[in-house]
């Protein structure tokens, strides 16, 4: 137990309690009552600073979009519950984690397929990479899924998923809290009673009604604490982006960002999770800063990289990386007349409600990391 | 003093004093000390219901315009401060207002003209008419306006008003509180030390960086408490309108509704009025229904007819007509193949605010109003 | 119709049509047609600041108590319904208000008497002033009062007062926005079913359940849009301003001021109308400041004066005086020794709300009116 | 990786895939790219309800005083930062928890002798268990503090702990939310530049501001996302039950329970921990519940059992007991004429917050656990 006191902690407000026979004795009768003393621990759940969980990595398309389509051969939706190859964080394999507590996974189903309706205490979003006749019905209602298209299916509704029977095979990234369910031992799971849900409201009924901007439908009831708009149709993202560019400098560590709101409320669209949508001009290469909080980007167009932690990811279209907390990152957009853009899902909302959001912009190297050789 | 009691009031509950010699002498003392005796005003103070303070008046832009347009000669906006005709309500003529406590009143102005930025304490929004290149610029941030927007200018903003070099003649309908504001004894008007707002921000700013539904521009800081969307275009409002028709039955009342908002809050827009878009379909006829809160309306797109507290009011494009408080009320459109498109605004965030909303439907007669003959 | 220019107007950015005869022809057309010039009225309908609705008063316990006794013997609550002698603003007497768009009253009554239940959209609050036995039942909760009590009896909600048999006869101060919610055509008034409430909850169960200071009781379950305690007692209240003025110097404007709160909320108890209880601690004199609003005191403690608009008004126990909205006011407390004790109530909340609230300091004369002669 | 199938999850809607050959060279494909199958993790990760991490447990006065008077001797507070004996969950040892993500401990003082001031991401509160003279500094407000006083040291606030030359030993309960901090990986910590905060407050002035039920002071600006009243003292809690008592029937599974709240808010006291004191009444044996989240108890008053997951736990003055996650419990006083009185803390607001509140009554055997022989 006794340890190496680190320099920095040498100093009244830390514990530098120097291990002697007398206290070894002492922390042992303590152990035997379930207890321990708190100095010799105290530095180590007290840090200065977080240490991140999570190793940056990237999942590339190249590699990945292949093996999910071999999943197509190997499982059927109706016996693997859904067909989702998972991105597994190295130093999170214990949670089955893609980034702190954030679970990933992809997605892909052939037409005419479909996996039965259930529901759980975590919530979930979807990101479309490429298909046809994708759909999610969520409480009812169903919504169609092109490229691009970001889509929730929050805590505690029911939901499926399914292509139809004319459409084309379908992949997308999930994203889910799933490890943060977990971890604070809240996850509830249940299948629907019908197995499939049945429904008579109009194919995107919730678009038709919250997709005009500074506009509520009147008679549209709605009290629950997500968002009534649950899918973000690409278009308009990027449309929207697009006139915001004439008119914002931008963020500096960001470019011309996004967040997915909840239109009732302009809170976030699910109370664990929220998600951004960004655009990297021409060429822009962004300065870095770090941040409580996982984050999970998904590459919706165009292709360039990223410093995390002071290693460069290049990127491009449908690739997948992550930043775990308190890292410092920055983005770049090599394309010279394009823009890039990037989707990327996070757990803000629940650093935010908890009183644990904390930023911070690299001072040194005019903003920029050194890149590790 | 002594008056007829009411037979409704003769119950206990109630005042039902009967007055003698002995109870004059005293009110006339009381009277002396600035007092009164409760029972001799106490039902009138504390009425069954609310009686309205407005009559339902339609003002018809056949006559309107041409009487607006005459202004054009007789003054110039720098005299005038705005050059303005405002509707008249005849129980309203001591408070110079249009219905309740909302003051409304018809702009014009010729290419070249511009007046002088000023605030108040008092609320104003303007729904354009007719024109080209009018222009509001407020906190400096500039907009540009056509026919059907609806533009705020809010509580405490320096604003001001004009047309391009090489714009058309243009006419709008203000909407504002000043009566409330006057009758709670909070206006303040202060006139811009400069004259006039210098501004280098793009123009349309907040439409750019707020139109989208479900974004929130991440960057743009806004902590004012009122929508930092300040132009609601003409052509998304009614692009929004036919989906929304697309996924809901409607308002037994108001056929398809959509009330403008605060994109960052989904609050109303402004603290004190809230503002509509509604469209009857085609040959509907809606049921009649009345609450507390004042509306004046202004017919957008289409024909038909309201019936207002059992009288019939025909309108067309660019009418403006007014529906009091606690006033049974009922929209038809008359055109069976077209749609029919009001603007409305009201002071029902007022009302909600302070707890006075309340709303009744019509049981009687299949819920239509018998119309006077 | 022509009226002089105030040179204050002669400016930009304000009123200044010189009229002629061509433009009074034009103002006759606009009159037929419900119309106005807005330059004609734009200037008056838009002051440079608010001018008070209502004079400065002072209501004093000498005269006023007598009056009231004399209505015991005048008439009974159950012909009067409450039998109350109403404080009447000499500038107010058309909407029976005691300061802008509050009501104010002195109600008695003996013991074993009782006035039938009602409800009403307006809010009443009460503070004591003499007698034991008496009582107010709010919506079933039985509440006993006491001498500088403050309870409040909110929108909606049954209520009705009375005094026990084996009490004394008692008189207490009313406060209603009764002349605010006829101004917004909302009042709504019904008489009891049953006459009288009938109840098996616990006396006081409100002031036992939610009388600790940042305690809440789990399982009392409450959504009603105001404050679940509903009598303010006044020994915990003065005990709490005596502990206050321990730890803190006070308001210059105002002393050792404290707020009555929702203590579910930490708002006002009740939507429109809020209240205070301050203290003057020995021989302190407050500088002066002007506010929108109206308020209207009650002296619960004490004596002084207070300079009101320019007025000197001496006051001492029970006596009731107002301050007009805008209008410079200052306290004084002139005992040497003991601290004077003023309650309020006022329309802030609906000020608030509507984003009407400002305020100013005095700066001349070291904060200080000069008194009229 | 092949597992035998829980019958429970052999349905459609759950993982129910039979591994072979070409699977299991599937897996090792997907391992080898930093992913995995989803379905041979999918039961394990989306559980049908939670498992508690922790075990329930009772950490006795009698034994742990002891333990906590030992380290007196053996080490000095400028040397162990806190002289802390911690709660260790026999489950949870690898974070220090107490019981779920909640760190406890008991520190103890001489007379005389202060911690080192200091800040972190965290919160913390405590609980008197014994002494006199202790007081605690939050930003530099100073609190003094005595038997069952509950006080907070929030987020981000400088904090210090001491006892007073001429009080006596004391000691107290520390709670905090260390774990949750880390494991979201958000803490931060810092020491106070001047070792120790210096002030000029008067001692106790938040308590004497913010103690009076119902009253805000009106001149105290308060901004910070936590309580103002940080002390919350024995007495008038007490007082507060007994009052609540009278006027209510109380919870059936926790008798006479109030919830310590932010006065200015009526939300908890700090973002992450809620706390609560309840009463049970002579003789009173609750029904069981559970719920999501974890609490830990300290016995305030009296002496009883509780029944946690199935076995039954005695305790009384001073002991410590965990209820966690998901775990059924219900209380017993076993002494027939005096209330007994129990402290407690939890990471309610976090389950609330994030959406992941749930609760469940016991219905077998009347609501009552068997109790493990």
């Amino acid at each position: 137990m006794t340890k190496t006191l680190d320099p920095r902690d040498d100093m009244l407000g830390r514990a530098r309690v120097r291990d002697n026979a007398e206290l070894e004795a002492y922390y042992d009768d303590l152990a035997k009552q379930d207890t321990g003393a708190l100095w010799t621990v105290a530095n180590d759940i007290e840090p200065w600073e977080p240490k991140a969980k999570s190793d940056p990595i990237i999942w590339r398309s190249a590699d990945l979009r292949q093996q999910v389509l071999r999943a197509l051969d190997l499982v059927r939706p109706e016996d693997a519950g859904r067909r989702v190859v998972y991105l597994r964080n190295p130093k999170r394999q214990d949670v089955s984690a893609a980034c702190g507590w954030l679970f990933s996974g992809i997605q892909v189903m052939n037409p005419g397929e479909r996996a039965g309706a259930h529901r759980h205490a975590a919530s979930a979003l979807r990101f479309i990479m490429e298909g046809k006749g994708a759909y999610t019905v969520v409480d009812g209602h169903r919504m169609e899924l092109g490229e691009n298209d970001f889509v929730i299916t929050p805590n505690g509704t029911w939901h499926e998923h399914g292509v139809s029977e004319d459409g084309e095979t379908s992949m997308w990234q999930d994203g889910l809290d799933i490890p943060l369910t977990n971890c604070l031992e809240a996850n509830f799971y249940e299948v629907h009673p019908d197995d499939y849900q049945a429904t008579n409201l109009p194919v995107d009924d919730r678009q038709l009604s919250w997709g005009g901007a500074g506009l509520r439908p009147e008679t549209d009831k709605w009290d629950r604490p997500f968002s009534p708009l649950m899918k973000f149709a690409w278009e308009p993202t990027y449309e929207a982006l697009r006139n915001y560019a004439k008119a914002t400098d931008g963020s500096p560590y960001d470019g011309v960002i996004m967040r997915y709101v909840n239109p009732q409320t302009g809170d976030n669209p699910m109370l664990t999770m929220g998600a951004h949508m960004q655009m990297l001009r021409p060429a822009e290469h962004t300065k870095a800063h770090r941040h409580t909080g996982n984050v999970i980007y998904h590459v919706a167009k165009g292709e360039g990289y990223s410093v995390i932690g002071g290693k460069r990811f290049d990127w491009k279209k449908n690739d997948i990386f992550c930043v775990p907390a308190w890292t410092w990152h920055e983005h770049c957009n090599t394309q010279q007349r394009e823009d890039s853009c990037l989707f990327s899902f996070n757990d803000f909302p629940t650093m935010e409600k908890l009183g644990y959001w904390r930023e911070q912009a690299l001072e040194d190297n005019d903003g920029h990391q050194i890149v590790e050789a």
